[in-house]
């Protein structure tokens, strides 16, 4: 019998320090870079970012999928997704003080106005404005998992009065925690600052439309660091024109590249980065994929086994 | 005999909530405002920012002046202060999470290569620049004091490789301790990024100068919230131009306001603020300062001695 045989498809990350990686610590493994499948019979496991549709149910000896990044939802959009197969997500890999940081700048160039320094210094304006100490300032964070605990964590020890919301209760030191759609109301309605990190389901495309920022306190910020499909992209424009919300920071959208014709590019109150929240560290995404690899081929229970019946 | 007559003298400050304080809280305290000093003889106590040169050793019955801020060289470098008199600086008084907010959006900044994705967003660009880890970066604060300490461990725990430079040695969790004239060449040649907390004395007056730029490593960052007396502008200015510097958030000038005719404002890789790192939070500021004439006058030791044998 032939040995493992792993699948590296991406539409964004360079194969060779995969491929490398693999020579080095499991010269038995065979690595083939998609679309060079060779025959599918091969093919035991896959290591993706993207892959076209219905590429992976064609592998009749498909073992498991191992995601190269943080969220699974460009890969089960695959309608023939074989959902059967455990698909697992990486965990951290070097990327959560990333995020962290992303959130944690978000945060404070609105809080300490620094967009309105920045204008006045233009101007050779020498003016104080008024300052909010950060115990008198409520950031709320949507998702409590590996990035955004993180996230909620630093900033309370950073001293903001920080509360957050996620699908099971939270007990996380100085966080006050709010769950599903009840929670929700109390959450958005003190939530000056609202940092979005959930993960990509059925239940949370479009969740920062109209609807949810006529919940907010009114003029805040949203930062967004979590996936594309939240953002109602027309939404944010209007709640941003009519003061429902100051200012933006947004790292994903619903079209990556973000397309030249979008109002967003240009609009006085958002910054726009291009999906660089957390650049994959190489070192620590590959212990921890490849330490899952080997998990998995040992029998072991691998980290980040995604529940696709919850969806992420 | 009278009770105790306090002073109080700022160009900055209002006096209103200091004087309503001592109203509710010690009505027994006669509240005097510069320059209504009534008769000099009456004041024990004097609480100051800054006040004209020669005053405050004209009060024969002063028994200590307490500092509205947590620094005191704006209040000796009067040439005839009273420096036989206890003189008592504002420690922490709400300040500190907004010292370590304003640090950590100036290491933030420069190290997310924020205005670069800034100046990309103007011309409508989506590149995704490199990324260094937290821990691959190595951030020096100098003086780990009340406020440098905070920040370095706030910056450790953010996974940035944190070193400090102070006089005496340091025990800090995640933070290289260095310290004197022999620990600065090694502090200064590994600060990729520098952040300067230290207080203003004879021995830091001017010492951000060309000398110091040309022991970094060239091409990092300088965050500066100490005091403007430590900054040679035009040396900032020539490195900054030569590349040995390549960007600075600077909170404090030697001279304040900034000079419309400075050429620190227009300058591209230089955010300016004016003096706003920490803005006295009122509550707190005034519980630390009433707990602190309350210590003294029952003879206790107030908070935040000054040493004048070193200067702060
Ligand atoms: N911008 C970027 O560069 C970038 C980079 C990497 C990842 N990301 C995004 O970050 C996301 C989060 O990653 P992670 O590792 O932190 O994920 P995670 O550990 O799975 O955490 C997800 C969190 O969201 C909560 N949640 C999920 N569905 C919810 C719902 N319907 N209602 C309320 N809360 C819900 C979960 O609640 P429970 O705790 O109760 O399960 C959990 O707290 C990824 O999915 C990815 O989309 C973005
Ligand atoms: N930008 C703003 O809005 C703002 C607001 C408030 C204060 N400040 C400035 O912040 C300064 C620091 O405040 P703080 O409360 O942190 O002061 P602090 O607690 O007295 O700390 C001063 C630190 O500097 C170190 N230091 C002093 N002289 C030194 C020298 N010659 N060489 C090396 N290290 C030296 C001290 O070393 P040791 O630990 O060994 O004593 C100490 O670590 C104040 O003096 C003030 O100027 C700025």
């Amino acid at each position: 019998m032939a040995g493992p045989t792993l699948l590296f498809a991406s539409n964004i990350d360079d194969p060779a320090p995969w491929q490398a990686l693999f020579a080095r610590e499991r010269p038995d493994v065979e690595f083939r870079v998609f679309p060079d499948l060779g025959d599918p019979a091969d093919i035991t496991h896959a290591l993706v970012w993207r892959i076209p549709d219905g590429v992976l149910a064609s592998l009749p000896n498909l073992q498991a999928v191992f995601s190269l990044g943080a969220g699974i939802d460009q890969i089960i959009r695959d309608p023939a997704f074989p959902r059967e197969k455990p698909l697992f997500r990486l965990v951290d890999g070097g990327l959560r003080e990333q995020m962290t940081e992303y959130a944690l700048y978000g945060v404070l160039n609105w809080h300490r106005q620094m967009d309105r320094y920045r204008a006045q210094q233009a101007q050779r304006e020498w003016r104080m404005l008024e300052a909010v100490h950060p115990s008198q300032r409520t950031v709320g964070v949507m998702g409590l998992g590996v990035f955004g605990s993180d996230i909620a964590l630093k900033l309370a020890l950073l001293g903001f009065d920080v509360i957050g919301w996620s699908r099971t209760p939270k007990e996380l030191p100085g966080v006050e925690s709010f769950t599903g759609e009840t929670g929700l109301d109390e959450f958005l309605g003190r939530s000056e600052i609202l940092v979005n990190i959930l993960p990509l389901t059925d239940e949370t495309r479009g969740i920062l439309n109209a609807k949810l920022f006529d919940r907010l306190p009114g003029g805040g910020a949203l930062v967004h660091l979590g996936r594309g499909g939240h953002l109602v992209e027309t939404d944010l424009v209007a709640a941003l024109d009519a003061g429902r919300l100051d200012w933006a920071m947004l790292d994903v959208f619903p079209t990556e590249p973000l397309p030249a014709e979008s109002p967003l590019w240009n609009h006085p109150r958002v910054l726009v980065t291009p999906h660089i929240a957390a650049q994959a560290v190489s070192a620590a995404a590959e212990s921890a994929i490849l330490g899952n690899f080997n998990r998995f081929e040992r029998g072991e229970e691998p980290t980040g086994r995604v529940d696709l019946s919850v969806g992420y």
